[in-house]
Order: structure tokens, then C-alpha cells, then sequence
């Protein structure tokens, strides 16, 4: 949809000249030993949620609609955390791995940090995402609230497998409770298999070891798994023989259904996208070209397509997809759009490589009704409106 | 090299329970807008060298032996500024495209948010890296002061064909002159070929928007080319048809050679690696199981191999690549290494896809002599002495 030259030309303005600004005229500041953000920016924030002057309630949300690219800062990771962030010394914390292996072992942060290593960009999705999208009436806050559940790192730790076999765990023995060292004691089920296949002992995000927020001096780490299996300030995993039923997965994070029944224990976070800008937040310039470009995941492997409609779901094209696409990773995918200043709503559908397909809100409100708050993966529609204006809407 | 269970076991203790820790027995602390690390990693920054308190001279470095995968944090990206950090308001701040184009034109902050985009993870290596390693005798600096003038991160930004196709640019010109909103206007000339290839204008780094001391509101950047041809706070870009010989690129960032010539205008930053850890800065504890590793780039390409000695060159074996590997990108590489607790010498060297090979010191100094500071892409290699200690040595 992009043309040459004089597509763009509305824009810039021609000039021969430049100004020379204050700061040109004057050294500027020295260096720093920890950079922070330009002052100007000072707005891209976390926005914390819920009710944040009770410990353990709420969470924050990374600010989507103001970021760019695939890696999600460290400092606007969301959170999620059930009693707080717990301030731990890392010398005296220890990771205990019992239960049914032949030799029950306590590892030091600095023994852990000695063994070997895997790095992966990957993305990590609270199970409460998008969740207010299933309530009756759409909320028009910001893409980042709405959505801002989700974040994608680069996470550096160490195989699980090697530790689990060094434990010499009982691999008929099926499953894992893992606990976090928080006052929540934040505890989890985990498959056995999931542990011995690409979970990690996280230590480090972004290149830097894990921030408190987000589980420092460690954090169990589950590739597409929703995100508080993803046990941070981890210290515990006991190999027993079937699910804990934790508080954590009977009492919250369970889908219940429209017949009454209700599934607990889904893991997989799956195929979904959200165009990010243009989106709620945001505003539009007049009419003219745009990039519409988002963000499409799959917890069950890389992302194939993802497709783009500004018609409300009448006519769709494919989108660009960032390279590398990488598995269980946020995929940028991108669609030039001209907006001719009328009345649009924007949407974008993702199919990832298993051949699962983004559904839609209403085929996931037939199913479960619009009280529950969980693995809401359904597609997200955009208005525009002819003052510039974007809204949410259940299209 | 890694074997099953039992070798790794001298390391973690066995125990049946743990103690409940004093950060388990309350609650933590709030939600933030803006996080920031752990109060433990508090001496995980850069180093600042040089002069700090004279404004334009100097450096800081990105402490890679405490850090780990591929990402840069923001706030630890090595930093080299010729007159300081301007203090940009994003408002007032223009790019202006001039000299041999048919339609010149200023763009405004605003205006470049709305353009098309591409997202890449490259690195980024000043030309002065490593430039310490060809004095005569050895520096004992952590690693991350050594090699610390490089980092790696995933940038976002506009393809610059697009504004340059825009402005009508006559392509058989040939060069440009790109320059600095800072108070040195720091000016490096660069090949149109180049601009029109993969350069972009860089918005975003790692998710948000530049920082400061790497070019809000935005910077020039030309993957694998020596880091000030990447010019920060970007504010003019005037197409000439030869180089323009500014003081960056004749008093600095040329390589006199022993035979009283010079190199000037070498832009690619060649095939290099470095084992971060074990390395200066960080120190052994005791004989056993270790991991090696470390980063290999090149400003040509992908990495194809790279190969580690931990007998100072008489043998090497091909180190682990993790994946993904991307073109003018860090890759991170591995190889487990059993120390027997004597005096050993390890070494990387890289390989990339264009089949150059990483020379060593000794090669580099036989042509350029050990006076000059520029494009040290020689191998690396650190003693481990019996008691622990990492040094630098020439082997």
C-alpha cells in the first residue's frame, strides 16, 4: 500500500535552514553510571491498577500504546504480585528441589549462577489479560490497560532438566508444586513434563539479573505458560504425584463456564494479537498514511500469520512480520493503512504454526459468558473516529 | 563435555526443609511506575573512564562480566560523547534532508512517529574498543572495562531509503554529511550506499524511546559500522558527492599504520569475540564444572562459528551458539569447561559468514605497531591462576 515519494509529502515541510537550538550552544551533562529515561518521557509509565495501597492487591500494566519493537523495558514489566514485592538478600536465599527424587538438594543464588546457561526471547502473559474486554461494555482505557498484562525479555537461567536430573527426580512421579518465597507463599502445579522440556531457573532479563519485581534473586520460567506458573522469588519445587490444588489455581485462575464447570490447570497462553497503535490512547493526525502495527504471541510456538482488517472484519490482508520470529515470543507485525478520515474499525486476526486461529469475543462469551476473567485470547477491534478519536469496541 | 548427575554435585547441599525467611513473614512492598534493580546489584554499572568531570572527554563502559544473554539494559549502554548530553526538547527538534536532493525537507519528531518502521537487534562497537589491549603491556581492568565499549540492542526506528526517497535524493551524489544536536555538532561522513541499504533513524531502544545518552529524540544508526558514525541527537543529513573530511573523521577514528600511513573512513566493525566469564573482574571458586562464555559479533554478518581454547591457543573446540543469530548482532556462546584447578589461558575466536576469522594481537600490532587505539578485533585471552585469580595477557 506504500508509494513512492508523494505519498508522504503532507508531512515534512521544506527548508533549507536549520536553527541552532540552546542546547547546541552549551556542553551538556556528564556521563552517568545508571541512565535513566529522558524527562520528556517521562509519562511512560507503569499504570498501577486495582487497589494499590492494599499489599497484594492489583497490578501494573506496561504501556503498549507508548513502546515500540518486540523487548518489553525491565522497568515497565508488568506485575502481578499476591503479597507484595519481597525484599530478599540474595546470599541467604536458597532453591530447594525434594519430594520424589532420589537426592533432595539445596542450591545458593551463587551456585546457580556457576551453571550452564540458555537464553531465549520469550514472551510472559498474566491469564487475566484482556480479561475486562469480556465484561458487558467495553472499557475505553488505554491499549496498555486493557492489554497491558503481557511483557517479552530475553530470559537467561538455567535448564531445569539439568538440576531435576542432578536431583535424580522420579520421572514417573508426574508432577510439581513450586512455591514462591514471597508472604503469599505463591504456590503452582506444574507438569513434570513442562520442567524437564524448556523451563528455566531465570536469573536474568534483558541482560541484567531479574529486577525484585519480577522475581530477583530468581523465578521459575514456563515458555507459554500463563503467568503466575511463572513462580517468582522461587525457592521450592517438590516433585510429588498429581496437581497440589493451591490456592492459586482452585480459587482463582479457573475458567468458569456457561454449564457450571469450570476448568482449572490450563497453562498454555494462547494465539492472540492487539494492534497497538493505532489503539485507545492514542490519537490520530487527520486523515492521511498510517502504520498500523501490533503485537502477535502464541504460548504453544511461533506465530504464521497474522492479518489486518480496517473495515471492522470485512476484508482482510496479511501483515508484515518482524523477522526473527521466534517461538513463544511477541512477533511485530506491521500493515501500512491510508485513512481517509472517515469512520473505520481496525482489527488484526493471528494464526500461529500449529494452526490455531485467534477467535473472536463473542465465539468466547458464547462459551463461558461474560463473568469470568481469564485466557481471554479473542480478537480486539479498534474504532477510528472522523475526529480522530479511537475507541474500543466489541465488533 | 557436561555429563549426568554426579558432576555437578559437589556444588548444591542436601537438605529436607528450609527456614522461613524474615521476607516471608510480612508483606512486600507497592507496585512501581517505573522500576528500577534490586539493591544488591547495586555495583552493577558502567564505569565511567577518562575525565569525567571535563565535559566531552571520556567514556563509560557497559560491565559485561556481570551481565548476561545478548540485550543491553538501557541504562548500562556504554556511552562516548564529544561535547556531553544535550538536553533535547523533542518539540523543538528537527531532522532536516538537504545538499543533492530534489525537494529538501524538515521532519518533526511527531511527524517520523507516523512513518513505517523496522525493528532489528545489532550491536553497536566504538571504533576505540578494545584499543587498550595494544598498549605493550597488559591492563587489569574487569573485562567489562576492556570490551566495554559495546552494547547490543533490539532498535526501532524509520528505514532512512524511505525519508531518502522522499526527498528525492540523487543517488549518484554519493556520500553524506550526517550531524549532531549536540554543542560538538559531531559530523561523520557516510556513504549514500549505506544509507540506502540498512540504515535507519533509531525512535526506540529496547521498547521505549532512546535514552538521553544515546540520542533522544533520535539517532542515526548504520548496523555494524564503528559507533560515532552512528550519530546521536541526528539533526541534519545534507547529501555532497565526497566525504567532507569533519575533525571526527580525520583528527579521530583513523588507524595510522606503522608505515606512516593512515586509515581513514573504515566503517565496519570485523569478526571479534570475547569470554566474558570466567574474565577479568570476576575470580573462580575452585576446581570443577564451569561454563565459558561470552559474545562474538560482526559488523559483516551472522556469526558461522566460533571456537574456544582453554590451553592458550594449542587446542580448540567449536563453542555452543544459542539461537537466534542475527546479522550484526551479538551471539552468545557457550562451552561447558572443567577446570582441574592449575594454571590454564582461555581464548574465543570467531568465525563469521563471510569466512573472516578473528586475528590475533600479535597480527594486528606486526601491521599497525601498538600506538594506535582503533578497530582492535583481536583475540582475547585471560589467565586463570591456581588461586582463582582472572588476568589480562597477551598470548
Amino acid at each position: 500500500m506504500l508509494g513512492g515519494a508523494g505519498l508522504l509529502s503532507a508531512r515534512p515541510s521544506a527548508a533549507e535552514t536549520l536553527a541552532v537550538p540552546a542546547w547546541m550552544k552549551a556542553p551538556g551533562t556528564h556521563m552517568s553510571a545508571y541512565g535513566q529515561p529522558s524527562k520528556y518521557e517521562s509519562d511512560v509509565q507503569r499504570v498501577v491498577g486495582g487497589t494499590p495501597n492494599v499489599v497484594g492487591n492489583g497490578v501494573s500494566f506496561t504501556p503498549h500504546h507508548r513502546l515500540h519493537g518486540t523487548i518489553t523495558p525491565n522497568s515497565l514489566h508488568f506485575e502481578r504480585h499476591h503479597s507484595g514485592v519481597p525484599d530478599i538478600d540474595p546470599d541467604q536465599h536458597r532453591l530447594l528441589i525434594h519430594g520424589a527424587v532420589r537426592r533432595p538438594l539445596t542450591f545458593t543464588v551463587d551456585a546457580l549462577l556457576r551453571y550452564p546457561t540458555v537464553t531465549r526471547i520469550q514472551f510472559l502473559e498474566c491469564a487475566g489479560n484482556s480479561g475486562g474486554n469480556l465484561a458487558p461494555q467495553p472499557s475505553q482505557a488505554p491499549c496498555g490497560v486493557i492489554h497491558g498484562l503481557m511483557s517479552c525479555s530475553e530470559w537467561t537461567g538455567v535448564p531445569l532438566a539439568i538440576l531435576m536430573d542432578e536431583a535424580g527426580v522420579d520421572r514417573d512421579a508426574g508432577w510439581a508444586l513450586a512455591e514462591g518465597g514471597d508472604a503469599a507463599a505463591m504456590s503452582r502445579s506444574v507438569p513434570l513434563a513442562k520442567l524437564m522440556d524448556d523451563a528455566m531457573i531465570a536469573l536474568y532479563q534483558n541482560g541484567e539479573r531479574l529486577r525484585p519485581e519480577n522475581g530477583y534473586p530468581m523465578r521459575l520460567f514456563l515458555p507459554g505458560y500463563e503467568g503466575n506458573m511463572n513462580v517468582k522469588w522461587l525457592r521450592r519445587l517438590k516433585v510429588v504425584t498429581a496437581p497440589t490444588m493451591t490456592r492459586d489455581e482452585t480459587s482463582h485462575y479457573t475458567d468458569v463456564l456457561l454449564n457450571g464447570k469450570a476448568l482449572i490447570l490450563t497453562y498454555p497462553m494462547e494465539v492472540k494479537s492487539v494492534i497497538t497503535s493505532p489503539s485507545t490512547g492514542l490519537s490520530m493526525q487527520g486523515a492521511g498514511l498510517y502504520e498500523i502495527t501490533g503485537l502477535a504471541w502464541s504460548g504453544l510456538g511461533r506465530i504464521a500469520r497474522v492479518e489486518v482488517s480496517a473495515d471492522g472484519g470485512r476484508s482482510w490482508a496479511d501483515a508484515a512480520l518482524n523477522e526473527p520470529v521466534l517461538s513463544k515470543s511477541f512477533t511485530r507485525f506491521r500493515m501500512p493503512w491510508r485513512w481517509d478520515g472517515g469512520p473505520a474499525v481496525l482489527m488484526s486476526r493471528a494464526i500461529d504454526e500449529t494452526g490455531a486461529v485467534q477467535p473472536t469475543r463473542a465465539s468466547i462469551v458464547a462459551e463461558r459468558g461474560e463473568r469470568q476473567n481469564y485466557h481471554n485470547n479473542g480478537i480486539q477491534a479498534w474504532s477510528v473516529a472522523p475526529s480522530g478519536e479511537v475507541g474500543n469496541v466489541y465488533a
